[in-house]
C-alpha cells in the first residue's frame, strides 16, 4: 500500500492573505476563541462513505474518481487501503474525527455472517490504527438501504424478515461503534418512508419504526452503549417520501411513541432545503426543542431538487448555523460532519483537500462572525427589545397564565395598539456588516 | 337588493350525459351510497370569502369579479347584501352548508367594540335568514391576519397588546359560531410564522400560540360550545414560515403542550401540496392519528409555488381523498368546504356556479369511484398480502413485542429472505380502470 | 439462452371490464379511430436502456432488478441475451418499434476500436433478428454522456479531444441507426450544461455544440441518412445547468445558429415538469413553432425534483398530449416512445409487462378522449369565439398589419371594452366529463 | 406638503466600520474603482412603484404601510405628493436615478382621455422638479396589467379593444419617457400569457405580441425616441405561464419574428429565480448574446415560490452580477433599479432607506469585489487554461472549421484523453476569500 496522497503535506492555518489553496485561511485549531479553541467548536469529522467509499457516479454516469484502489481486485485488500487512506487524509487536513456506514468500512459476503466476519477483520485494523492516531470516531451507522434487500425499506418493510436483517445489522453496528469508541450513534431511515399509498400500510410501518426503535434503546442499555442516539431528518430521496421529513416531525413521532427522552437530531444542511427550510431555522427547531445533537455539514443547490451534498461554501449558512450552534451551548457530543462530496468532475485526490478545507475554513469563519454578532449582543438587543411587551402588563400576564380570553377582549377593547417596524432589511445589512468586518 | 344570480335555477342533476354546463353529471344528492346518501357523505360548504367577499384581486391587479355590490358604498348595507347573496347561491347550488370568517361577514369599525356591534348587526341578518332556509354553519373562524396590525402575527406577535386582541377577536367568533349553530372553529394561523429569524424569538412564539389554543379551549369550555375545535396546516404564505407547516408538525406541536387531545386538523388539498405533501398523504396522516377534522376542498397548481386556490377537478385527487375519509369512518362533524376561488378571469357571477358545479362533480365522482374499490377490497387485499408477514411467525414476534435485537439476529442469520414486488405500475392501472368505469 | 419472460404469453386486447392485469382494457392496435388504426397514430416504443441495460439502481442502492443476465459474466453474451429480450418482450407487448443508445446495446471495450467492434457484433445480431420480426427502430442515439471522459461534457467538453471521441461517437451511431432503418436520430445533450460558472466559457461551449450539430447535418447529408433529426430538452440534472433547457430555449439556440431548418424536438413529459413547465405546453410549443418531432412519454413526480421517468399513468397528461399530437396533424416520422422505468421496487419481470401495458392504456384512452374532443369541436368553439374580435373591425386590421400605436390609440379613446370570462372552471368541468364518459 | 422623511438628513458614506446604520459602509458614489466612479459603475434607480405607489398589501392582508399620503383623499393631490417624497427620498438617499410605471405617477380617470390628463398633469409636476434635482429618469414603463380590463392579457389578450388600449397606454407612456429624458424604455408582460391553455390561441397571442412589439419600435422611430428598449423576462406570477419566460426564451421569440436587433433584456434576479436559474446565468446568457440592457436589482427567497422583490443583501450575487457587468464592458444606458419592496412589517418611512442603503452597500461590495478578481485575473486565466485545447491542433481546427465527424473519427481513434478536475471546490473557496478580503 503506498501513500494515497503522496504529494499533499499536512494542512496548515496561514491566515487570510495566503494564496496557497492547500492551507487554512480561517481555520486555526488551537486558537481560543470565546473560551474554546476552534477545533473543541468545531469538532469537524470526514465522512468515510463520500470520502473513501463513493466512486464519483451518478443517475448518469459510472464513478470518475481517480483512486489508487480503483484497479485492485480483493475487496477486503481495497477496504484495507481505504482504512489507510481515511487516517493518511484526515491526519494531513487535521481533523479530529471520521464517520462511518458499517458498509462503507468492510465488504458484504455471501452471508450475514461473512459479511460481519469481514466488519470484524476491518473494525480490528481500525481499532489499531486508532491506536497511532489522533483521529476518533464521531459517530457509526448502518446502511440499511443500499442492498436490493431493503427496496421497501428496513425496519418499514412489509417483509418482517427484512425487518429482522436491519436489526441484526444494526445491532452490529452499534457494537462496533462501541468498541471504537464512537460519541454517538445515527439512525437515518434511508428507505423509510413510501413511493405509493397505494402498496403502504403507513400506520403499521410507522407502528415497526417505533418499535425498531425501542430495540435499539434497549440493546444500547443492554450492552452499556452510552453513544448520543440522533435521527436524520430528509423528506424525500431515495423515496418519495421519506418519514423523518424534517425535526418538527420526527419530534412529533418521537412523542407519540415515547421515545423523545432518548434521541436528539443530526441536521443536514441539504435535507433542511429539501424540506423547504433553511439550514437555519432546522437547527433552531433542535435548540428550542432542546434536539441538538450533531451536524451534517454539506450544502444543497436551491435550484436543484436532489441531494447535491455539495461541500459547505456559504457563509451565510455557516455564519447562522454556528449562532444557533453557540446559543444551543455547543455542539457537545455532537460535531460537524462533512456528509459532502467533491463535484463528479473534482475527481483529482487533491478535490478531496481542497473541499474540504474550503467546508472547514466556511465554518471557522461562520464561528468567528457568530461568535463576534454574541459577543456585541446587538441582535439579541433588538429581539429582546422587540418582545419586551410581554415583560412587563399584560404581556407578562399572558406568559405568567393569569388572564384568559375575557381579561384579553377587556385590554383589548381599550388598548392603543402600536406596532413597530421588524427591520428585516436593517438587520440584513448589519449581518453582512459583520460577515465582511468580523476577524 | 335584487337577486343576485337572477338568470340561473336551482342547480339538478341531470347525470352523465348531459350538456347543460348548470347542471351536476356526478353528484345526485339524495343518491344513496355505502348506506348513506351523497350529500350526508360529502358535507359540501361555500366559503364565504372567496364567493362573496373576495374582489377578485391579485399581486399584480384590482378585484376583477362582477358583483352587484360593487358600486355600493355603505359597508353594513353591502355586508347584508352579501348575506343574502350567500343564502340565494347556496340554496340555488343546493349546498348544506358555508363556512366565515369574522370579517368576511361583517366590516370592521373604528374600534374594536364598533366592529364588535357590526358582527352582532350581520349575525342578527344571518339568524334569521337561516330560519327559513336549510343552509347551516359548517364553522366559523376569526380573520387575524388581514388587518395591518397583525402584520407580525396574532397570538405569535411579538406585541402583547396584539395577542389581546387576537384573544378578544376569537372569544367574540367563537360565541357567534356557537350562536349560529356552528359544527366546528377552525384555527388557520394566517400569519402565526416568521419572516426572518433575524428577528424572531421562535421559542417565545410557539410558547405563546400554545397558550392562545389553551385559553380558547377554556373558554369554549366556559361557554359550553361543543363544535370541534381545528387546526389548518400550511407550510408558507403569507409569511415565510409558517409555524403550522403540516399535519405532522401541528401534531408535534399539541404532543408538546399536551393540546392533543382538543384538536383535530383541517386539511387543504393546497396547502398539502405547498408542504411538499400530496393531499392523500395529509389526510392518511389524520387517519392514522385520528386527527382527521375537516376539509378545504381546493387544489393548487404544482408547476406554481403559491397558494392558487382553485376549484378541485382533479379526478385522482378527489378519488384518494374520498378512499381516506370512507377508511377514516367518514367526515363526521367536518365536510368538504371549497376554500377555492374562481379565477381572476372568471369574473361574472355565473363563474360561480361553474366552479362550484366542478368541484361537487369532481368530489361526488371521486365518492362514486372510492366506494368501488373499497367495496371491490382490490387494493385492500393487495396491502394485507403484503404485510403478512407481521401476522405470524417472527413478524408476529416483533409486533407482539416478543423479540429484541439479539433473537432477530439469529433470525436475520438463517433467514432467506425473499421480497415481493410492490407492483405500483399495476396499481396505478387498477386505479385508472376504477376511475373510468365505476359507476 | 431461456425464454426470458417465460411465463407469459402475448398480451391480447380484452376491453374495459377485463380484471386481467396482462390485458390491454383501451389499446387495441387495429381499432381505427380519426380514419386510422391505434397503433399508427401512437406508435409506441420501447426504451432499451430502461428495459434491458438497467439494473434498476439509484444513488442510494443496487440494482434490485431480477433479470436473467444478471449472473453471466461475457459482455457479449449478456449483450446479445438482451437482443434477444427485447424482441421477446415487443413481440410479446405487441409494439412497433424500439429505441437505443448506442452503450445499450453493446459494452464499451477496451479502445473506441474494440468498442466499435463489439457495436458491430451487435448491429449484426439485431439485423438479423429484425428480419423475422415485426419490430422497427424508431431511433437510435449515443450515450455520450455514462462514461467519466464526459464528466465536463461532449461537445460541450473543455477537452477537444472529448469533443472528437463524441464525435466518432455519434458518426458511428448515426451510421448503425441508418443500417438498422432508423426513422430518427435524436441529440440528448447528457451533460452539455455546466455545474458552476466559475470554470465555465458558455460562449465557447455554445458555439461548440452548434459546430457539433452542423458537423451531423453534414454527415447524415453525406452518408444519406434521411432520418429525422431530434433535439430532446432537458433543464438540469445531471449537470446544475443543462443547455437544452426547454422547446423556447432549444428554438433560440438553433435560430441563433441557422441550424433551425434540421431539428425537430423529442418532448419527454418529465423533462417539461422540471423545466417548470406542463407536458402540454411543450408539445403546443412545438406544434405552433412546426417543431414537434417525438415524445418521450413517462410521467415525473411533481412532488420530486428529479428525473423520475415513471410510466405515464395520468389521463389528464395523456389526453392532453394527444390533443396536441392530433392538432399537429400526428406523430408521423415520431412515435410514443416509453423513457420509463419500472420503479426499483417493481422488480420482477412482469413489472416490465404491467408497466408498458399501464402506459399504453393510458395513451390508448387518452387518445380516445382526444379524438372525440376534436369532433365535437366543442374546446375550438370556445377558442374561436373566444378571439373571433381578431376577425373583424380594429382586430383584423391589426392582425393585417393595417394599423399602428396612433390609430390604435384613437380607437381606444373611444372603445367601450367589455370583456369575457375565460370559463376555466367550466372548461375543466366539460375535460373531466370527456375524460370520463368518451368511448 | 410635509417633508416625508423629516428626521432623515442625506446619507452619507461612513465606511465599513460605521456603526450608523442610516450611513453607507461600501457605497462611495465618488471613489473611482477601475477608472470609473462607483456612481457611473453602478447607476441605482429607485423604483416608484414600491418605494411610493405601493401600500405594502400582500394577498392576506391590507395595506401596512405609515406614508403620510395616506390619509388623504385627493388622487391629484396624493400623486403631487408622492412626487415630492420621490425626489426628496432619492436626493437624501444621493441615488442618480428614478424608474416609473405610468400608472405608478398618475391616477386613472374614468376615461382613458382623463387619464391622460391626469399623466400630462403630474408629468409637468415631475419635468419642473427635475429642473431643480440631480435625480434623472433611468427608465419608464406601461402598466397594462393592474386594471381589470388586462385580466387576460394585454397586447395578448383575446380582446382586440384590449390590444388596442394597451398600444394606446405604451404610446402615451413612451411619449412622456421621452419628454423626462428616460434613457430607457421596458417592456414586463404582466399578463402576457394564460391561465389555462384550454382557452387559449397560443400561437395568435404570440403573433400579437410580435406585432404589438413591431409597433412599438416603428413609433419610437416616428417620433424620435432613442431610449434603449427593455424586455424583462419573468416564467409566471401573475398568470400560470408567462410568455417571456428567460432570457433564453425571449432571445428565441424575438428571432422567431425578426425583432431582435431592436431589444435587450431588463434581468430581475427574483425572476431568474423563479425560472430555475441563478441571477448570475441569466446576466451571463445576455452578456454572451449582447443582450444586456439594464438590471432589476432585487432577491427572491428561493425556499418561496413567489416574487417577493426583497432588497438584496446576499454578496455572493452581487458579486456574481457585477462580475457579468464588468465583463459585458458596464451598464451603458442601462443601471441598477432596485425593483425591491420593504418587507411588509418593515412599515415606517425609515425601512426605506435602511432597504436601500442595504441593497446599494450589497451592490457597491459586489463591484469591489467583482473589480478585484477581474484585475487579479486568477479565475480568467483557470478558464483559459482548462479551454486551451481548443487553441492549438484538432480543438483549433474544430473552432475554424477546419474538420468534420470523419476527421474527428481518425483523431479519436488515437487520441490518449486526459480529464483535468474542474476544481469548483478550490474555486467557490477563492470566492469566499475574495468576499472576505477584497477592499
Amino acid at each position: 500500500m503506498s501513500e494515497v496522497f503522496s504529494g499533499i503535506s499536512n494542512i496548515k492555518f496561514e491566515g487570510s492573505g495566503s494564496d496557497n489553496p492547500l492551507a487554512f485561511k480561517y481555520y486555526n485549531p488551537k486558537a481560543v476563541i470565546g473560551g474554546k479553541t476552534m477545533e473543541e467548536h468545531l469538532r469537524f469529522a470526514v465522512a468515510y462513505w463520500h470520502t473513501f467509499a463513493a466512486p464519483g457516479a451518478d443517475m448518469f454516469g459510472a464513478g470518475s474518481y481517480v483512486r489508487p484502489w480503483n484497479t485492485m481486485a480483493d475487496p477486503l485488500e481495497i477496504a484495507k487501503y481505504k482504512v489507510e487512506a481515511n487516517f493518511e487524509f484526515i491526519e494531513k487536513l487535521g481533523a479530529p474525527f471520521f464517520a462511518f456506514h458499517d458498509r462503507d468500512i468492510a465488504p458484504e459476503g455471501a452471508t450475514l455472517a461473512e459479511t460481519n466476519k469481514n466488519l470484524d477483520v476491518i473494525v480490528s485494523v481500525i481499532k489499531d490504527r486508532m491506536k497511532s492516531s489522533p483521529v476518533k470516531l464521531l459517530w457509526g451507522t448502518t446502511n440499511a438501504f443500499g442492498n436490493p434487500r431493503f427496496m421497501h425499506g428496513a425496519s418499514t418493510s412489509p417483509n418482517a424478515d427484512i425487518f429482522a436483517y436491519a436489526a441484526a445489522q444494526v445491532k452490529k453496528a452499534m457494537e462496533v461503534t462501541k468498541e471504537l469508541g464512537g460519541e454517538n450513534y445515527v439512525f437515518w431511515g434511508g428507505r423509510e418512508g413510501y413511493e405509493t399509498l397505494l402498496n403502504t400500510d403507513m400506520k403499521l410501518e410507522l407502528d415497526n419504526l417505533a418499535r425498531f426503535l425501542k430495540m435499539a434503546v434497549d440493546y444500547a442499555k443492554e450492552i452499556g452503549f452510552d453513544g448520543q442516539f440522533l435521527i436524520e431528518p430528509k423528506p424525500k430521496e431515495p423515496t418519495k417520501h421519506q418519514y423523518d421529513f424534517d425535526t418538527a416531525t420526527v419530534i412529533g413521532f418521537l412523542k407519540t411513541y415515547g421515545l423523545d427522552p432518548y434521541f436528539k437530531m443530526n441536521i443536514e444542511a441539504n435535507h433542511a432545503t429539501l424540506a423547504g427550510h433553511t439550514f437555519q431555522h432546522e437547527l433552531a427547531m433542535c435548540r428550542i426543542n432542546n434536539m441538538l445533537g450533531s451536524i451534517d455539514a454539506n450544502q444543497g443547490d436551491v435550484m436543484l431538487g436532489w441531494d447535491t451534498d455539495q461541500f459547505p461554501t456559504n457563509l451565510y449558512d455557516s455564519t447562522l448555523a454556528m449562532l444557533e450552534v453557540l446559543k444551543a451551548g455547543g455542539l457537545t457530543k455532537g460535531g460537524l460532519n462533512f456528509d459532502s462530496k467533491v463535484r463528479r468532475g473534482s475527481f483529482e485526490p487533491s478535490d478531496l483537500f481542497y473541499g474540504h478545507i474550503a467546508g472547514m475554513d466556511t465554518f471557522a469563519k461562520g464561528l468567528i462572525i457568530a461568535n463576534k454578532i454574541m459577543e456585541d449582543g446587538k441582535f439579541d438587543a433588538f429581539v429582546a427589545d422587540r418582545y419586551s411587551s410581554y415583560t412587563t402588563g399584560i404581556g407578562k400576564d399572558i406568559v405568567d397564565g393569569k388572564v384568559g380570553f375575557k381579561e384579553l377582549e377587556q385590554h383589548a377593547l381599550n388598548a392603543k395598539i402600536q406596532n413597530k417596524s421588524g427591520r428585516q432589511e436593517m438587520l440584513e445589512a448589519l449581518l453582512n456588516q459583520y460577515i465582511l468586518e468580523a476577524k
